[in-house]
């Protein structure tokens, strides 16, 4: 096991061991987010058939070879074609057809005249345009034609796919599963949000933020509740997450009297790659596997509700998306100029609770205040983490910084983008 | 009713007219992504009590000025507190009591010395420091006091406001409802995903996509199916939405012979405010409302795929947001550089898909191709939505211009924050 590493260290260590996770076929409905699994074929064109882009009429546009505004041609109308109707009769000189947008083209016309360059009288139609072959035709297999691959493995579904494999008469699609992941709480000191508080006893609150977090990158939490400071209990409620994808513990991989959870891990075959990561808040984070390779990750998250979040986003967030097939692993990162000094020891890398505002051009940061890693109201204020590299003991006013954005929201436009 | 308008003027009217929605009280752990509709005040104080931010020994610092690493201090250990135990025996002078993190500093005591600063041995330990008073102590109510009004209307729950609901012993919030959206499709020739498509029939996949957006934002889909080209079904089907919050209506809203939806929309009372706004694709989008105040907002998209899609994203998404009580209505906005030249005529703002790619410091911009609203391929490759301006007839290679992200994964930083 490896102790004292820095960040980037401990992230290469965590993506090194996430897995892609296999596949799971699902309704399209439900497959919002999720990421394909295998490509998908096209089994039909798109659209179906020669069809027309406008309401008009369906003609041979050698008929209008001759026809303008001063000099119409006149052509009989044979038959109407709803949208979704379909004729056989060809079209023979002199003839057209009445057709709404989307309906087929019938056999011998090559073109669509808009119903505004006509006039219609009983049978027949006053045409006052010439049209080019192909005009106001949507051709057969113009979106997608029979076999194409219309979407790759490794694409993210949205709305537009989604769309796409219903129009394709797709009803379920071959995804990456979601991770499923356990999350342990631990400690006497806890208890749940309806619990009695008195004696000192706080709520265990980490369990909840850290559900929120799995959701919020599309994991599913499965919350095995507060585990009582004893070895017997540990194991009990550990042995109940070891089919879950990851394992997150919010307390007790330390180094504490009454940190049992390692020596329960350690009994169950889980061994620690790394423990300790020269960063602040969030030291204590532990990482492990399961020899046999048939456990989940394990994360020993701080207990520290600051500590835990923060963790969290740098280790287990990545590895989480990584594992759904996320080509995208990291949030948005932008440059921004301090509106304060920060000062620090050497040796570790702070992430620093900021908040954000723009002036012109710039992004301001502004530490959000007590930066103590039990401090949770700090987090809520928290539009970004900035990056306070390790080797710097000082960041001047005025300085720019990397700061990681947390709050999505910043980055909408304030306005639409047209005037 | 306006006709022919601009899409800010468009956006303006639809904004004006979409309310914010009243509270309801759901459960603390599903009101991700929700807005607060009330500010939420502590009942109590965080942490409860001053305790121990270290496992070690809560002493008197008065009993330790003199000590040093070359003088230690030997004081006499009385107890233990655990987290979560709780003690009202004082200290008295030389006395000193083990504690672990966060167990509550008992009476007497004014600084914790952490473990590693110690040497145990029996009832005594040595002290190799002397701490200043409130060394390594948490004040109680460091992080929130009694009556702190902690969260504020209108903000945006996340893990971390989730976590601190938890922290207050609350199980339920008051948030803003989530916007109610029937979907209504229509047209003779469309089919569900599993239906018969010969013929010339499609799938009717607007329905999809646009659950799908609906599902983005946050807001509920509530699907009524395809009606038939009459005018009894269309009634039928729009009545079953009547009580959602917007009604989408996915084609219909138009001008064309089977045109329907517009004139039951009139009869159940709800008259447009404008139809056909000049941009391309979505032209002929209608946005209406019920004169009595007692319906829907009502969206009359247009029935082309990529359209349907566009319309949505500009005038749908921010009205439920809004609706849902967000403060950032729109998606976020870069400058591009044009890969290609673009054409059109003076008139009307198009939105061309486009795809970006990093070039430096720069974005590169690239038509999708094929822009026909009826190619929804195009749609899956677009990661931005490229403003070609009304005015403009061209814009050139090398130019730059304002793009719309809609694929979020484009702002994720291609690498850790730290390396």
């Amino acid at each position: 096991m490896r102790t004292g590493i820095t960040p980037a260290e401990a992230l290469q260590i965590v993506l090194e061991h996430a897995p892609l996770l296999g596949a799971e076929t699902i309704a399209v409905a439900d497959a919002r987010g999720r990421v394909l699994a295998a490509g998908v074929r096209s089994n039909r064109r798109l659209p179906p058939s020669d069809n027309s882009a406008m309401d008009g009429f369906a003609v041979r546009s050698e008929d209008l070879v001759s026809a303008s505004a001063d000099h119409p041609v006149a052509l009989e109308v044979i038959y109407e074609i709803p949208a979704g109707g379909s004729s056989e009769q060809a079209l023979r000189a002199g003839e057209a057809a009445r057709v709404l947008t989307g309906a087929p083209i019938p056999p011998g016309s090559d073109a669509v005249v808009r119903q505004e360059d006509t006039t219609r009288d009983g049978d027949r139609v006053k045409i006052f345009v010439s049209p080019e072959p192909r005009t106001h035709i949507r051709d057969a297999g113009e979106d997608v034609d029979l076999g194409d691959q219309v979407l790759d493995p490794g694409a993210v579904v949205g709305p537009a796919e989604i769309g796409m494999l219903a129009s394709l008469g797709r009803s379920v699609v071959a995804v990456h599963q979601r991770p499923r992941v356990a999350i342990l709480s631990g400690g006497d000191e806890l208890v749940e949000p309806d619990g009695d508080t008195s004696g000192g006893r706080i709520v265990s609150s980490n369990s909840y933020s850290i559900a929120a977090q799995c959701l919020e990158v599309g994991a599913e939490p499965i919350y095995l509740g507060i585990a009582r400071d004893t070895p017997d209990d540990i194991e009990k409620r550990l042995r109940a997450g070891l089919r879950a994808d990851v394992l997150v513990s919010s307390a007790g991989v330390s180094v504490g009297d009454r940190d049992y959870v390692r020596g329960v891990l350690d009994k169950l075959g889980c061994s620690l790659l790394f423990w300790g990561v020269e960063m602040k808040p969030g030291y204590p984070l532990a990482f492990g596997r399961f020899e046999a390779g048939d456990g989940p990750l394990v994360f020993g998250l701080p207990g520290n509700p600051v500590s835990a979040m923060v963790t969290f986003e740098q280790f287990v967030r990545p590895a989480l998306r990584k594992m759904a097939g996320r080509q995208s692993l990291f949030r948005p990162t932008v440059r921004a100029r301090l509106a304060e000094r920060l000062q620090k020891q050497v040796g570790r890398l702070h992430f620093v609770r900021v908040d954000l505002e723009r002036d012109g051009d710039e992004i301001i940061a502004r530490s959000t205040g007590n930066q103590g890693s039990g401090v949770l109201r700090s987090m809520l204020l928290a539009r970004a983490l900035l990056i306070f590299p390790a080797e710097a003991s000082e960041l001047r006013e005025g300085d720019t910084a990397t700061v990681q954005i947390l709050d999505e929201d910043f980055l909408a436009a304030p306005t639409p983008p047209f005037s």
